[in-house]
């Protein structure tokens, strides 16, 4: 029993990490696999660049008769008048307050392109205390409009599901939400499936980045391949800044291209944070998965004796609530340290005194709960021991929003 | 009432919308003043470097006798080179394995140097399919990193608070943690502060980055300040890859150098990561405490009346209860826009006639719950109408855990 109890306590501290090293293990996977790939499709490319730039290095050197040291020094006072932003082909200016106001930008939203560094000490320093601020600023606002898109998207499949359903007459035509009607159980609980979610971002993304994608063709002169490229390095923030739109020193309407550009970029950031927080949930689950797979396969004595005390402690109350067809918020979030401690020990006796009865004692906590309140949902029981299962970073904001992030995680 | 009811109702929407924007109006007018500043600081350092240049270019042209068409059609060949890797100095391989490692890298992080970027058009299309699900996973990883480095913060800044508590003498020393106990009430509810944890996250961020600025002096041959600016554009993501690290051809101890490269780059952007977030705690605070502000200079009457609603329904309980000095959940997530509805209309009568024996309902409700899961944390009575109140992206998991983040939001 004591065995038991201490890989109980043990339990939910090496689910959490045993989650976070197998991403950390498969992150290292995907990248030597992303290496390969790269490393395989652009090899080729680079010798090709490499031997281009030699002929005409010798060429000219041969030609105009200049030695190659020489010629060696004037192309690395090129490249330091690169890196202050000259270009043989006149650029807009860096610094003045629209050229000052880009780079801030790729600041904060961490795109970060180079096509524009402070060069003085002074500017390096007041980026350093700018960008703390500047930064943590720009994540809250990605956070916020995550969580307002997703309560769009959420209410908005709501409503069509609700016309659904009415329309093939499971709903009556007069039906409203309220909890004096019968009907109310099957919309209650209802929630977006993440899935959906991440189909609706994935078709914004991509409508955004074609859209985009014609404007700069269209301006830049870039084909359309580049452009997409571009909009995807700089919608995800990576920002590499071999294309940089919005550069040349002047394009017709230019007030207009700056506006769009600024618009294009600023919708296309938020959308691609959003369904890349959409599709970490997806792999948060794959990862879950995997790790209950493993569970099984590897210690089914431990998991089979982990499992029976997690039953008997928490599954059950809401496993007997759920027949009621009534949603939950399973996930409450508190310490599961203390938790933990408190569970064990000299808990236990107490525990298995009240196992017996708990769940009629949950059902007329409910019903308590329900005539205090005047609504059903305010009842929160927490079924799992581990404070965590309320999600993890920006998910937690579509936990309970979302079908897939509701009851399982 | 109906008037005071539809106000009620619009609320909780209105208050999300005003944070979003007043935010988003504050880094419009932040943004402002930094380019600005940027503006001011960098101009003269830009026309500087345009003026050397053009000497340079000059100078060169007369010497070698080369017309500057010439002249700049060799420099735009060499511009071409430059965005495939290649410059003066030898640097290293691009694209085999350990640059194409180093590339992949930048992508999944959304660092981003564009020191290497691919040339080909199926390292362009392989990239945006490559970097989707890649920087998905990191996200993920970043969260749940998050997540762990909290748990350990508040767990040891737990411990040190029960030690103090106990060289003071306010605990005995034969204490322990468990429900059992008398004195366990000052502990239960403890939680970090999030300027503790800020300060301590922050003094973290500071020496890595003094730690791997010595480094990159050492080895890259940098000056002590553009060490720490590289340190401070690489660990937030920004990576402008003005200046990159690794890039020679051949160091001393170059295995050595790669791997501290590596892991101070890991450690770095997980660390920062981190620190923005729980600064971007901070400004949501600042932003509520504005947002109560105004509307208590605004609308003096609507406040009112909202206010003597929200105590009717929820707050009071939530204060009885408190006082009882038991640290409760209060944040539970549910849809709010469901809520409102059902708390409005057919609802209020039902509500007039429960808001009398609410209070005692709830404690009913509360021991009755302490009893069936023998501790009292299991409780969780929300006493906000508004779902969202347990927190906003990856902030939500840092909710409940830190003191400013539990009670208020």
């Amino acid at each position: 029993a004591a065995g038991s109890c201490r890989r109980r306590r043990l339990a939910p501290l090496n689910e959490d990490n045993g989650r976070f090293l197998l991403l950390a293990a498969l992150i290292a996977a995907y990248l030597s696999a992303g290496a390969t790939v790269f490393s395989a499709l652009e090899s080729p490319s680079e010798a090709a660049a490499q031997l281009r730039w030699n002929r005409t290095l010798h060429n000219f050197s041969r030609i105009f008769n200049i030695s190659l040291p020489e010629l060696r020094a004037f192309l690395r006072s090129y490249e330091a008048a690169m890196a202050a932003g000259i270009r043989v082909d006149a650029l807009r200016p860096r610094w003045d307050f629209p050229g000052a106001f880009y780079f801030v930008g790729t600041v904060v939203s961490t795109i970060g392109f180079g096509m524009t560094t402070p060069a003085t000490v002074a500017g390096k320093v007041f980026l350093i205390v700018y960008g703390l601020f500047g930064c943590a600023g720009t994540i809250l606002f990605f956070n916020l409009f995550l969580e307002r898109i997703i309560s769009l998207l959420a209410f908005i499949m709501k409503a069509c599901h609700e016309r659904q359903l009415r329309r093939s007459g499971l709903l009556p035509p007069n039906f409203r939400r309220g909890p004096a009607m019968s009907g109310v159980g099957s919309l209650v609980g209802w929630k977006p499936s993440v899935y959906h979610v991440m189909l609706i971002l994935g078709i914004f993304a991509i409508t955004l980045s074609c859209c985009a994608s014609a404007m700069y063709t269209a301006v830049e002169g870039w084909n359309y391949i580049d452009s997409l490229y571009y909009c995807f390095v700089t919608f995800s923030t990576i920002g590499f800044g071999d294309l940089v739109s919005s550069q040349n020193a002047a394009y017709q309407n230019q007030g207009l291209y700056r506006f769009g550009n600024f618009i294009f970029i600023l919708m296309g950031v938020c959308c691609i944070y959003s369904l890349f927080n959409v599709i970490s949930i997806v792999i948060k689950q794959v990862l879950n998965w995997v790790l209950k797979k493993f569970e099984c396969r590897c210690c089914p004595k431990c998991h089979k004796s982990s499992a029976r005390l997690g039953r008997r402690n928490a599954i059950t109350p809401g496993a007997r609530l759920r027949r009621h067809n009534i949603s939950m918020d399973t996930d409450g979030q508190y310490d599961s340290d203390t938790e933990g401690r408190r569970l064990s020990g000299e808990m236990i006796s107490m525990r298995e005194l009240t196992a017996s009865n708990k769940v009629s004692l949950a059902i007329l906590q409910k019903q308590l709960s329900e005539t205090a309140n005047g609504y059903p949902r305010n009842v929160c029981i927490n079924t799992r021991q581990n404070g965590f299962s309320a999600g993890v970073g920006a998910l937690a904001i579509m936990n309970n929003r979302l079908a897939e992030t509701s009851d399982s995680r």
